[in-house]
């Protein structure tokens, strides 16, 4: 038997040990701080099949001072990584395989119809915090290892395992594995991509900005001037410049996307009282950062951009509107579309699946910019959760999917790290 | 000597007590729920001078369950109310002063020149929250009164005097005051007028519009519906009614007011994550209620305006504005154009300051809407402070103006209320 019938053999006989473990997983609450009991899941299976594992707390002085560091905390405490190694045989390239174990807060416990670190299982759909977003994907990468190990199907490359902390917070765990050298040829991240495969992420970057106004009493309101009125112009204006980025935009793989590279303004919060003319307003959003582009060249674009304000109304001549930076960054990440990579990864797609993948540009970004920009490393998004779900009450991914995923990584790695005699 | 020079004499040999009495008024903080400091010092002054007063935190079912109650707290704790009645020697006509003490926040604090409750005088300004709304309108009533009470000038008809809380919050402090008995023949308020004399005062409400979206990450914005986008469609069309509603106004006593009677949104929020699409935003304002229109007539307009959003954007026709009605209103309040006081204290104005007074309506309400409505007590709005500075970062008082005010004041209590032989 080929090795690709033997596994996707192996993994329908054994797919409720998969279903198990990422129950087990989702059980594991994991929001920041709170990693170590599923780390010590992941790294209990890594170990059992044949990696060199280490577990850390991440930190230290190459870390905290690398110019991609970025994280809200200060001490990570309670949230070890998990890196591993598993030698190939020799004479084949090397794979990475990147997910990360911390997921966001469960939000509002009243929107959740079960408990959100329950793990139950309806309709083929398995239910938790985090089974999208990304322990479903997760699972993916470990249930593949998991068929090669069992039916003893060793590969000439190496295979490395970052199962990270931080992501959703700026990408530190990623970051400090790749400084311990964990680094490959090449590298698959299974974030939540529905099932399509994503060779193109956008970066992005928090922003704050400070649009002040005059105050007055209401009764009086054109003694002053209203800072939520001058923000509907600031709003205005970053439709137009968050259209001007996008014409920009050539790459065929954003072709079907509305707004390939968004600018949200996600927050607003201005003045304290309703009969007073409000003298300032915060709003916060995320800068979309274009793959090919700096984070540093977007910054500076919307920087320039808002000072431009002061031709459209000669009220932001004396009153600029302040750019602040803030919170998390992600660096945009790619892979060549040409790459042998992502060619065995469409072809195994199309023979599991039996139809074409569908190939866009990922709306958002991963720790993969990180891999890109920090370690070199091309990197392809590709994973069996919804984007839909991720951050919501009733967080979910389909079973089927996971199983499905699984069986074309494993063959991927067949194929790019090449079989052993 | 005639009363009026004796009280202009002793009032310019003792003006410097008046700028001290307001300069320790202006250094307490009185923001909703820390008015008791302040109260304490007019109570003390109040009672040196022979008032029979009470100091009670307001409540109890006659306030809360009165029509015209309106308040956005529920307990009053720390914001005791001060009443008060000066017994004439009989057989002359009542006078009631009214003034606040609360004050609205400071807002931004980086916009203050100096720090908010200093006090500090500059070229004859004192300055801080509240000089000018209204403490500096106060201290003209109470150094009126100290003058009458030190040149032992007895009057025929009582005064009344409140110094209330909750003006800034719809009025519950004048509303308690009424209902305790604490009532005249015709009453002055020392708001701000910039010693104009306002016999009429516009109302007005206050309301909160719930504007929805649909949430979406922030790097597929397309797939939601951004509440703060939507919100400012909102804001103009509320701009729209506004023009709407003061086409009508024909009264001449607005004819010189760009806005006679605004609609004025002070306060915005909305959304929780700067790259999630925002599902909800909160605005809250001030809609100006016009002379002649009741209260309840001018929400409805507003109520029915709203709706017609949905003939401006379809997502309005399933996701119409919610309009809440909350906090206070102030009804609109007047006095007679003939009415004998207002007559008394045009003349003391003239007789004072040597030139005939302004004559304008209020471009907004006070708790004299109250004493009109719920107490059927006639009320002009004459004041030393200046409209244009209330609610402000660096909001001063102009002194020169207090110790004018007060002398008109002194010499209207004499004329209305008759001196006693």
């Amino acid at each position: 038997m080929q090795p690709n019938t033997r596994i996707k053999k192996w993994m329908r006989e054994h797919q409720d040990e998969a279903i198990t473990l990422l129950q087990q997983m989702v059980q594991c609450d994991s929001t920041q701080g709170n990693e170590k009991k599923v780390q010590q899941i992941v790294a209990d299976k890594l170990s059992a099949m044949g990696f060199d594992i280490e577990v850390w707390e991440i930190g230290g002085n190459d870390l905290l001072n690398h110019p991609y560091f970025y994280s809200p905390r200060h001490s990570f405490q309670g949230s070890p990584n998990v890196a591993g190694r598993l030698k190939g045989k020799g004479n084949g390239k090397s794979i990475l395989l990147n997910g990360h174990v911390d997921v966001v807060p469960e939000g509002d416990l009243k929107q959740w119809s079960y408990p959100p670190y329950s793990g139950h299982i309806i309709d083929g759909r398995l239910y938790g915090r985090g089974a999208t977003d990304m322990k479903g994907g997760n699972v993916s990468l470990l249930y593949a290892l998991e068929a090669l190990h069992a039916l003893q199907i060793h590969l000439k490359g190496d295979v490395v395992f970052h199962s990270v902390v931080e992501e959703e917070s700026g990408g530190a765990g990623t970051l400090a594995a790749i400084l311990k050298g964990y680094t490959a040829d090449a590298a698959i991240i299974p974030e939540p991509s529905h099932m399509k495969i994503f060779p193109i992420q956008q970066g992005s970057k928090w922003f704050r900005l400070h649009i002040k106004g005059r105050a007055a009493h209401g009764g009086t309101r054109y003694h002053g001037v209203s800072a939520i009125e001058k923000s509907t112009m600031v709003l205005s204006h970053i439709v137009a410049l968050e259209e001007e980025r996008n014409k920009r935009i050539t790459e065929p793989l954003f072709q079907h996307i509305p707004i390939p590279v968004p600018i949200n303004i996600g927050k607003i919060q201005g003045g304290d009282w309703p009969s007073s003319v409000a003298d300032l307003v915060i709003m916060e959003g995320r800068l979309g950062v274009m793959p090919g582009e700096t984070v540093e060249q977007a910054e500076e674009e919307l920087e320039n951009w808002m000072a431009g304000l002061a031709e459209k109304d000669e009220w932001f001549q004396e009153h600029p509107v302040e750019v602040e930076w803030f919170g998390a960054r992600w660096l945009p990440g790619s892979i060549d579309s040409h790459h042998p990579l992502l060619d065995l990864l469409k072809a195994q797609y199309e023979e599991v699946l039996k139809k074409p993948p569908k190939v866009e540009a990922a709306p958002w970004g991963t720790d993969g910019g990180l891999l890109s920009q920090a370690a070199n490393i091309p990197v392809i998004v590709f994973g069996p959760g919804t984007t839909e779900l991720a951050h919501y009450p009733n967080e979910s991914i389909d079973i089927e999917h996971v199983i499905e995923a699984a069986e074309i990584m494993a063959g991927t790695l067949v194929k790019w790290c090449e079989v052993a005699d």
